[in-house]
């Protein structure tokens, strides 16, 4: 597991949503998933987009190559996930978030990694930042992700559900994912207050 | 894993409810769960049946004290799902199903083993069969169980939804059992047709 | 592992041999191994005894049947240490030591226990105190284990060379166990300063 | 674990000495361990090679930071052998054989592997071919390495007394590197026939 030195407060809010207590209403309103911000995208036919995605589950699994919490537990779990669930429902993105050794992680050494752990799914390269002191690239940034391996599932409606870093327990986050592909709700209906996903998981 | 030598076939048509292609209709049909034929119920302060427990979902493991693979992966599996859900949605049940060993697996040694493996949750002891020939106690015979661990899942209306001998990954149960907790069907609005649990999974 | 509330005095001077300090020379000399108090032998053609085995490495599990951390580090190791070495060179000897739940874990349910987890090595019963008060039998006693699993190593001429209470990691258990074997000194040449098994392992 | 397709004659010469039976003093003699030939040496302060490390024990662990299987198994356990034994009889050395995706496992990447898996053993590049057409790096070659994992056994006096592809089991190791430490026999007194290091162990 690899941490950022520096959490930012954006970030926070995210990972505590409908836990700031500053209005009762703002709480419970959902964050709207921001756009992935691709570098370019492996494994899949046509380049992906949160919205092109939409109506489905999306679990992105932001990860590096060289990051051995990543590499023990995530990877091994997101090919699971993808093996498991109906891709009508339930789209795995993995997210290359490079902020550090970045000339070790670079795309060639991406696609032999992507081959020798024989992941299927679609892997997006996180965009680097353009400011050179920055080495946290653009979705990492905008995502305030605490570091690697980071794990975010959005709803079918596009809607930020989940943010963790670090490793989630199978059985939880099997409840979780068929949780929100359960929800069905037609935009229309959402109701003011939207019920989190793990809300049934005592843990 | 323990199996029985023989597995009759009102098990067979249990474990592949829905398969039978005889006739549609009949397929779609549930089996509603029979009712727990138990000696003594261990770790609860009153005696359960399925009946009581009725608008809740049910996950029975059926293991034997000292089957290896019970004690490796069902018991851990069981605390697991018992601590990470709600009570009021998830109940779990040990189902002390002695088929072998009967006299070194009786309701002393049971108990130092919920003692030591730290089992909160309740656990039921078979009826021995009356039959001096049979080693197979009442509700393992009833629900033709192939050994043991066997993993039983009901649901909110009592019907059988998933028999499955050996081990299941945390991933897909987690899935199942929240798939089957979303269902909120009032029984009046049972369809003729219910789907299983599982379909979304591929696996 | 199981723990026992009091570690005798006695049990210390064993475990912490050579940090004694009263007398350098005393420290170096090392324990003969106390007789096993056996009340019964499972798992081989004759009764035995350290005397008997004397020219060969003894490597002493002992555990309870209820106890998870010997049903899940110990017995497997003990397994793996029986099958991987030469019976002309060392002995694999479990002996049960029962300190609670004695009931639960008499003869009859020890040998359904040795059935089912497939253990192939000679297995001691260790026999009961005669006072009534005293939970703990009569080789844990004499030896002052601290509870179960506890691993104890007797070298070729029947000497105490380890005693640990817990898991010992196999890797350090192999090397510890060969350089005991590849001790082969005739007894008249025991210098008096004998060193310890494990003094090329850091660890 | 990866394997080169093709395993070339002198490698299986090496894997199976002591197994040719064309004349029973040729298999005895031990084969002299070929002097590495290293590109570039990290985690060390000089240049080593097999000659100046004449009188330890050595363990090679021959590796891929891309292969999934050395990730998983062997780094883990070169720390473990790394940490376990006293430098002044065992020396642990990495060797990265690169015979594929050579670009994506260049010197800066594997820098910042040996930074993320914390590898604190001396770390050899093994020197590329100077054949285009041959993938193989020369110490690879030279050993006739079947592929990545590969573990390679050298005794004090320089001779190569192990070699295998793949996973070696703890227990087994720690037991014949005990072995090989124990060996303290001066060149001088080399027998005709010596015996090999895994005797004592069945496995």
């Amino acid at each position: 597991m690899k941490a950022l030195f520096k959490v930012p407060s954006s970030l926070l809010k995210i990972k505590t949503q409908g836990q700031d207590e500053s209005t009762k209403a703002m709480t419970q309103k959902l964050i709207e998933a921001p756009e992935l911000e691709v570098q370019k995208w492996l494994n899949t036919k046509e380049d992906l987009s949160l919205k092109k995605l939409r109506g489905k589950v999306i679990a992105i699994y932001a990860f590096q190559m060289l990051c051995p919490g990543c590499v023990e537990h995530s990877i091994p779990q997101a090919r699971n996930v993808f093996a498991s669930f109906n891709p009508d429902d339930l789209i795995v993105i993995g997210l290359h978030t490079v902020f550090e050794h970045h000339q070790a992680m670079a795309e060639t050494a991406l696609k032999a990694f992507i081959h020798e752990y024989k992941i299927k799914f679609p892997v997006a390269i996180d965009t680097p930042s353009e400011k050179d002191y920055d080495p946290i690239p653009k979705t990492m940034r905008t995502y305030n992700m605490a570091g690697t391996p980071s794990l975010i599932l959005i709803d079918r409606l596009g809607f930020l559900r989940k943010y963790k870093m670090g490793h989630e327990h199978d059985l939880k986050l099997g409840a979780e994912l068929m949780a929100l592909m359960k929800e069905k709700t037609p935009m229309a209906k959402i109701p003011e207050e939207i019920k989190g996903t793990a809300q049934t998981c005592k843990i």
